[in-house]
């Protein structure tokens, strides 16, 4: 018998006014639309942690999505992750309310200055007391690049060797300007820290010269966990090098088990062990006491989903511009713009007939939405765990009631099988997901370790 | 009879080892040692609100000071802002422990692109409620620049026009770039924001294109409440045209008085009232139930601060490594490297002998410091307020001591006469100190509301 392999979860939110599932903003049991009020966030972070959820996964974007109807009026109207806040700020809020809840986030290397990141990350892992993540994106919307000095989006592998520089600067100041023991704070002796062991880094790139030292002493993960979720030849690559936990959305346990078991591979060719890299699958759920209830509360949801929103957003964040086409507008008349990949499933998924824009989208949404009792979504979850995902990332249609429901209802009955953990381990996020603190030595990082002790010293 | 002009009060402190008082770190009292603790700083917040200070503000540096006996070894040593931490990240903990307390924090242009910054400061003022402040820095520090791919410190007079160039961005971002009422997230129709009053700002300058629109509706101040520093021509310029508070050190009430008056004169020059920017003087506080216990307390006090601390600091903020000079160095032997201001004053504050190097900085710390019974105190601080003053920035000795000790010994007194208010007004920090949540129209950042709603709508 093979041990038990409890599943990890994560809330995957955004602070904005809608994030994935438009339209449900309206719901009166969706708190969401108070997302400018801080104790929203701090009140669930503090109800997933009671609940038992593993992390809190904050998704994000630097500009608006591409346009619908010729223009971005519909996503301000149905608040289409506009207005949206910055992750990373609220963070201290809720790791002061929590003990043990990761703190995932999202940014990109067009943000901010490297050595102002690493600061403000290690800062926050610091306050947390290590349970601080880091979702690296290349920023994919226009609008986003055109918001911080660019003509438009850079091409998709010159982002990611962006990205591969930035990562570079984050790994010396973070693992290798401070050597361990450096911080002594020893009252008595009136020495703070040891000289000897702060390095400056004299980092020299294409676009970057940092000098450093780091400014912040070792925070307890020094690197944060690194999310990713690229999904391209080179994101996944970028992820077999450098993520910790990779966020995936498969249509399906068997997609999934292909896609982790390919990057396994890749993430052995790095040197890494496939363990190294765990999967995190993108799932909704809807519960019901019975099948008939479930079903019944899934067409519910259907109706309050606006498709429109939802074909704007996919559009979107294709950069095309759906906006001239009726939901009931059949594929095959625009294809030819969009690409025909999965048009064979889906024509399957309808019964043969020719599917329609509207039925692309809620056939999206239906592919990650796992619909039942509590005992048939712990099913659903344990043949997701069989094909190799160790992780789900919790999509809700409301704030709270999707994630309480999932803890109330569904929870209980994971842990009676084995498919969610009982309490929480001890200390970092990394310990509570890996079992150490700090990224183990085949990482990349971990080769700047010790690298700036040669060098000219406290010069 | 005039009416009561109460003072404001706020706790100048920072997220690093040892701020300004060096040395002290080491005391048996002192808390700032856990300064990598987050709870250090809620506390800190929770107590500050309890006896009444008005805000919070957190000091900044982004890199090594210059250099003292040819390197930085020393300044790790004592910690002398090595390591520190980034204060903007932990102001949202501070928020969610605290009502009314204002969150002040420091940063400059070079850290982060404007289009970043605009939202993290709108989130935090969400989230705050309007309690936040933002002192504008230009950053004065060769290493600071050398960390954000400079080859050193620009030539002053340029950084301030960077400066200008940073704020007229997120002016833009801040004021211009959605109308009031664009925020509707009405459930019954569907419509989050009405996009009509929502623009991009399609800034182009030197140094930014900046395409928006900003992505977070207005929050309560719409600009944080902005402070500065600045003491030189240029510096005190830019001031007077864009801040509401400026940090001032004076030795003593006579120069704040001219300073003051000088300033509002420029103030009044641009087009503004004079007491659009209030004055917050630095002060260190030694209390003593007797004048005698007072002067006890303070010798105490000498005794444990740095010199070489105090020196290393004054040197390296001024570029100029006073390393190779004992404390006991006459300041006759090296004044044709620090300049020689005030080199008549320090003279006779030491009764006439020559004064050496460690007379200075312990002057300099005399200097704004004020000691002796609660009652003398106040009569000192009526001084400083009949000078013009509008607030102090209290500098501490020890966290939380220093500030305990105001709250519980001296604020009393001040209550009773008029000289520190009792209870908080209701509203934003811009409204506890003005009677207004957002900026006049006569300040500069005002022309830029409504002057993107002619150009094209959602395009």
């Amino acid at each position: 018998m093979t041990p038990p392999r409890p599943l990890h979860f994560a809330a995957f939110v955004m602070n904005t006014a809608s994030h994935i599932t438009h339209g449900l903003w309206r719901a009166p049991d969706g708190d969401q639309i108070r997302f400018n009020d801080l104790d929203l966030w701090v009140d669930l972070a503090k109800r997933l942690e009671a609940g038992g959820f593993d992390a809190i996964f904050f998704a994000d974007v630097v500009g608006l999505y591409g346009d619908y109807d010729g223009g971005w009026e519909h996503h301000a109207k149905l608040g289409l992750q506009i207005p949206s806040n910055d992750p990373l700020v609220i963070l201290s809020a809720l790791a002061s309310h929590t003990e043990h809840l990761g703190l995932a986030f999202t940014a990109g290397p067009i943000q901010e200055a490297p050595f102002n990141f690493a600061r403000r990350v290690s800062t926050l892992d610091h306050a947390s007391n290590g349970r601080i993540a880091w979702n690296i994106v290349t920023s994919a919307l226009e609008n986003g690049w055109r918001n911080f000095g660019h003509d438009g989006l850079l091409a998709h592998d010159d982002r990611y060797a962006w990205a591969d520089e930035y990562l570079d600067v984050l790994y010396k100041l973070w693992e290798g300007s401070w050597d361990d023991g450096a911080l002594l704070a020893d009252r008595a002796s009136g020495v703070y820290a040891d000289p000897t062991k702060i390095h400056k880094i004299h980092h020299v790139s294409e676009r970057y010269r940092v000098e450093g030292p780091h400014l912040v002493a070792p925070s307890p993960q020094r690197t944060p966990l690194l999310f990713q979720a690229g999904s391209s030849p080179v994101g996944r690559d970028f992820a077999a090098r450098n993520a910790e936990a990779q966020f995936i959305v498969s249509p399906d346990p068997e997609n999934a088990r292909k896609l982790i078991d390919d990057t396994r591979r890749l993430v052995e060719g790095h040197g890494r062990h496939r363990d190294d890299l765990k999967f995190f699958q993108g799932l909704s759920f809807v519960v019901g006491s019975t099948e008939e209830e479930a079903r019944r509360k899934e067409a519910d949801l259907e109706e309050r989903i606006d498709i429109d929103g939802m074909i704007a957003h996919f559009g979107g964040s294709l950069g095309i511009d759906l906006g001239a086409y009726e939901a009931d507008t059949p594929i095959d008349l625009i294809h030819t713009e969009g690409g025909q990949s999965g048009l064979a499933w889906l024509r399957e998924s309808v019964d043969g007939r020719t599917p329609t824009l509207g039925d692309l989208t809620r056939l999206r949404a239906r592919g990650t939405r796992v619909v039942g009792t509590p005992e048939q979504i712990a099913d659903r979850l344990a043949q997701w765990r069989d094909a190799g995902v160790d992780g789900v990332n919790v999509i809700n249609q409301v704030i709270p009631g999707s994630y309480d429901e999932l803890i109330e209802h569904v929870f209980p009955v994971l842990r009676e099988r084995g498919l969610a953990r009982d309490g929480y381990a001890e200390g970092t996020l990394r310990r509570k997901l890996f079992g150490h603190d700090k990224l183990p030595d085949r990482h990349p990082a971990a080769q700047y370790r010790g690298a700036f002790a040669a060098a000219e010293v406290a010069a």
